[in-house]
């Protein structure tokens, strides 16, 4: 079971080390984490995916509340959300496989943001699962570089 | 100064707390940390924007050196590398505003991800300058909700 945690904490220095400390005390899986800035200079937002069973779920829910520095913390599963992944990907090309490299990254929504004579710079930004596919589709050129991101999540807009 | 550290880890539990835990005990600064899985499930990818006078960066980078769970530190200034960051972010709509919104997404190369009768979820994939310049403009009509990643970074192409 994949739970997505949502968590506004105070923009402090140390914040992020408490955090991850708590989740590693108590041997809670992080997936992924995300951190970042909200409009708000003050208050930052974590995005944690984690995995386990419903008890481990809502223990981790609760630890977080306990936390000085958190604001505030939402809980969300996978059907409820958009989630969304960034990553930057280095790829050596030459006169054989360029065609076929331009071609995945049109079909499968990707951008080449930088080039020279002999390597692409792509960025990819979708799904958590198209992320996956796009790797495993350019896996074949001989990938040089990867850099990602977690998971980004915002429950759907619902009326 | 600013500076980007691409750090690759071991992916195991415990690493971000240490790596984290480092920065909070000898008050460096993180302005903004991702963490996400390279191609090889093993390694995990951190990258870390830090700011302060050199003597501070070139620490930072020997302390992260002498990490166990440390394989490679990579450093690199903003002019020589790619930057991009992932927003998320939730507007509220009405007859209105509504097509300045749509607007100003296209002027920006934002995409709507999602929407309700009442809201749009928005995605904008950029340099972080060009994510801070969207949030700014989107400010007047009222942002519900915002998720950001931080930089995620890789050097430019060279021949």
């Amino acid at each position: 079971m994949k739970r997505i945690f949502s968590v506004l904490v105070e923009n402090r220095s140390g914040v992020l080390s408490k955090i991850s400390g708590l989740f590693a005390r108590r041997c809670y899986n992080i997936d992924s984490l995300v951190v970042g800035e909200t409009d708000d200079k003050a208050v930052s937002c974590m995005t944690i995916v984690s995995s386990g069973d419903e008890r481990i779920m809502q223990q981790i829910e609760k630890q977080l509340n306990k936390k000085l520095d958190v604001i505030k913390v939402r809980t969300f599963e996978e059907p409820e959300c958009i989630s969304k992944e960034l990553l930057m990907m280095r790829v050596k090309y030459n006169s054989t496989n360029r065609k076929d490299i331009i071609e995945n990254c049109a079909i499968l929504g990707a951008q080449i943001v930088d080039m020279s004579t002999s390597a692409f710079l792509i960025q990819v930004c979708d799904a958590p699962e198209k992320v996956d596919l796009f790797i495993r589709m350019m896996q074949p050129f001989g990938i040089s570089e990867v850099a990602r991101t977690g998971t980004l999540a915002l429950p759907k807009c619902v009326d």
